[in-house]
């Protein structure tokens, strides 16, 4: 008998906002799998904490690279891929000694999440189930506690890596927006906030519903300061 | 001392994808305040029910109306009008006296929800706190088990209420969407997902994360069998 592949939305990063249903699939599976960078922190396995036990084993799936600085003959994409295949084919071997594996996921795992990854790789092979989480963005709004979208309006999610140009179309044209990704391109992301005219709307929220939490207006970010895990919100009008 | 108003996101309806902070937050408020339609049936309060107590003071806030057809100098909106006070006035009567009050909102209190009429009317008179929730688009995309979205793409949430034309237009310009506010709108948002274009690669799921879950292909779908609880989504391409 093979063990089943669960793909957990662990949300935001406050360790309470995590579906009692994601808690007690940590706290039973065998092995609980999570990716981080090369520093090693992962900030899953900080808000999973609290739901796991002492005699788990933990798969730690650590990217090979951070930057588009690479030493690998395919570049950054090859490097990557290579880490995606041996990292799937760990989470396999478990799989298929019949263990539970709970592999954590950011925020909800098909919002712009990693786990797609690992589940386009397992899932044709092995039993698979997705736990939705809560986003960035209600976590987000949340603390905002103004409405995000109501009734009629239109949301539009937009990375921050999109064009400047772009994002100030679709900025001039939806109700309500998030734009997510942002870090290094926050300079971008506030020339299409200005250009679209929305820019005193838009408010900016750094690591909702963590301790470290910060909120702004997003004319008021300084550019050098801005992690990615951060969110730019144009509230419902 | 006043009380607490919480606005609590109770997430898409398996009463596990309920966070552990609104787990809590239910079983121990003084008063748990639910909306449902003149039916009298609360699809929020079934989901709550697995956390309550047999204590606890319900207040079941039942809208007048749920079709435009309506005996009110004010139509409609003056009915809804009125009975947002009254409601309001029945929370904060709870709160003067010192009592905790969870309100429940399906899905996320800031994402299309009326959640924010309370909030509005009650907010700058109390301490008030709200807990994110899982939307009923994560609960769909975890059931279809594809990417909502991933790396630089854009997401759309429209309503289906939109026009077609208007629509139309906002499924040509975007990589994935989520059609909500199903329902007797079902024929035009049909007819705008073909006119896009992206019909084939449109699904639909009924009542996501419930026991009566429903998933087909949106072009297979019984124009009169469908119900407000239910999403089309175009997953990432």
């Amino acid at each position: 008998m093979s063990g089943k592949l669960w793909g957990v939305g662990i949300g935001p990063g406050d360790p309470e906002l995590v579906t009692v249903k994601a808690a007690r699939v940590i706290a039973d599976a065998d092995v609980v799998a999570f990716h981080s960078a090369r520093h090693g922190k992962s900030i899953s396995r900080g808000v999973a904490a609290l739901y796991m036990r002492d005699d788990q084993i933990e798969e730690h799936l650590v990217y090979p690279v951070t930057t588009e600085t690479v030493d690998h003959p395919g570049g950054y994409q090859g490097a990557m891929d290579e880490f995606y295949e041996e990292a799937a084919e760990r989470l396999a071997t478990h799989l298929q000694a019949g263990r539970t594996v709970a592999l954590l996921a950011a925020g909800d795992p098909l919002f712009y999440s990693s786990y797609m990854h690992m589940h386009k790789r397992l899932a044709h092979r092995f039993d698979a189930e997705i736990i939705p989480g809560v986003t960035s963005i209600s976590a987000a709004s949340a603390t905002l506690g103004t409405p995000l979208v109501e009734g009629e309006e239109i949301l539009t999610v937009l990375p921050g890596t999109l064009p400047p140009a772009e994002l100030t179309r679709r900025l001039r044209e939806t109700d309500a927006a998030a734009i997510l990704k942002l870090g290094r391109t926050y300079p971008h992301v506030r020339q299409a906030l200005t250009e679209s005219g929305r820019l005193d709307e838009a408010q900016y929220v750094e690591r909702a519903s963590t301790e470290r939490e910060r909120v702004t207006a997003a004319a008021d970010v300084a550019d050098d300061e801005v992690p990615y895990f951060s969110i730019a919100v144009v509230p419902s009008p």
